[in-house]
């Protein structure tokens, strides 16, 4: 009976790796090893097909950990009585730091200063500060708060907007009572019916102007076209886009006070020793008959 | 006798305002009220000559007020017994979420990506994280604190460096020991006969390959002779230079892995209300007969 890693597990966790039951498959290559073994599988951090086919050949299978927050694309995959966990928490600092970034980015003008200096022009000139701004976060999970956390010190309003109101946070069905005092609103919504497009033309019209809007989230939370022919009134700053990637000659690359980065809200080094802690944490507490983490309740 | 301020006191200062003691001159006009009646004088926030030598027609003065956080510009004109305060404090906000703004958009690749932005390129690429990082501050007063502040949701390792070692600060005698970990290193020392250029050859050679400068302090401080010499090993972040402004040919415009901002660490919408807090605190205090804060201590 085996685990199956996609990593060494090296550091803090070199423990782990010294036993001859945890095996490593990156998911690249054939299986060296006899997945009819794998009674704890911690799927690869790719979306290759193979890495969820596999599963069919795991008649021992008790657990499969993602490396992802979403679990959509394997989810069928995993037999009734088999636990799925995902990765909750694992893309908070890189994505949640990404934000402030665009945030900070936008409000001091540092896209523009970037075009100045490639013109050897230095232009004194006077833009929004962070501090005293009124931020409304829409999407209260993981990374909403992390982006809260960060934003604390930067003497900040936060407001905070998720699906159901609880304590210290408001339901989403007061949105336009929210926008008209927002002056960044910043969109990591997980991608829903509801939230598809919930970023239309009434609510950029809701939006002050000059407000920015920050998406982390996904491209389709905001509807393209509503925010080319918004025009500029309101600036934006967008990790992710509709389509995606955005193609050479779309309005989007222009758009006045518009910044874009490709997607890379996730892509940094900060991921490998937080995916090697969450593995090591879950391999330790199934191996000792722990409860893990992060576990996905499931239909049916 | 009056009280000289540079702006109407608005909002929750109000009550002040209605005094007829209280009067407003900015400074970029002649004063249409008698200057031998001020005691409490606050300079206007500029850098005009006349803010300065109006000084010696005020016989009656008790208080000079600065807005800035540094007085040379102002000390030698205060006579003896008059109360010198300056403003420390008042920058930290807008200044030090520029630093943090500078250390995001580097270690993201923010202005990469607006150059790929310009060509409509989706140039999904990975980047450092600024989680993980260590980061010294070097230069620990009411900036280097702010900055600290913001920094500590980040998940980085912080070090600070000072003039003298103290409580959770290290000495600048040490830096070449703290130097060859420090993967960010956040200059906001004050400008003096020590900190003129002691980013030299040495310093920069001693941090490691990829590391990121970002200096917030004053652009005198780095030896631009030495950075450009340097090639581009280490990445930089400057709102200030030496020269300033950078001419339009100069070469650290087009240094690699460099961006540059125009000195507008405090030039945002943050300094007006907490100018006018500043302003209200120090003259209630005075006119109460309790001790006003941020009083420089002066020689003779």
């Amino acid at each position: 009976m085996s685990v199956w890693v996609p990593y060494r597990l090296e550091g803090v966790l070199a423990p782990l790796a010294t036993r001859d039951d945890i095996l490593v498959w990156d998911g690249k290559t054939e299986p060296t090893h006899d997945p009819g073994d794998v009674r704890f599988y911690v799927q690869p951090y790719t979306f290759d097909r193979n890495t969820v086919e596999i599963i069919a050949e795991m008649p021992n299978l008790e657990v499969v950990q993602t490396l992802t927050a979403g679990v959509d694309h394997i989810a069928p995959a995993v037999p009734d009585g088999v636990i799925l966990a995902n990765a909750r928490g694992l893309h908070d600092a890189s994505t949640s730091e990404l934000a402030l970034g665009l945030i900070l980015a936008s409000q001091r003008n540092i896209d523009g200063y970037v075009r100045d200096q490639d013109q050897g022009t230095w232009n004194f000139s006077k833009h929004p500060s962070l501090a005293d701004r009124r931020v409304t976060i829409v999407g209260y999970g993981s990374i909403g708060r992390a982006i809260h956390r960060r934003l604390e010190p930067f003497e900040v309003e936060v407001t905070a907007v998720a699906s159901r109101p609880r304590e210290g946070v408001r339901g989403v069905d007061e949105i336009f009572e929210i926008l008209p005092s927002s002056e960044i609103v910043v969109l990591v919504v997980p991608h829903t019916g509801e939230t598809e497009r919930m970023v239309d033309t009434r609510f950029l019209a809701a939006m002050p102007d000059d407000s920015l809007l920050v998406n982390v989230a996904r491209g389709v939370i905001v509807d393209t076209a509503a925010l080319l022919a918004e025009g500029g009134r309101i600036r934006a700053a967008l990790d992710v886009t509709d389509p995606e990637p955005l193609p050479r000659d779309h309005p989007l690359w222009s758009r006045p006070g518009t910044i874009i980065t490709p997607h890379v809200g996730g892509n940094t080094n900060a991921f490998l020793p937080r995916a090697l802690r969450l593995i090591g944490d879950q391999v330790t507490r199934w191996m000792k008959g722990e409860p893990i983490d992060n576990i996905v309740p499931r239909a049916g």
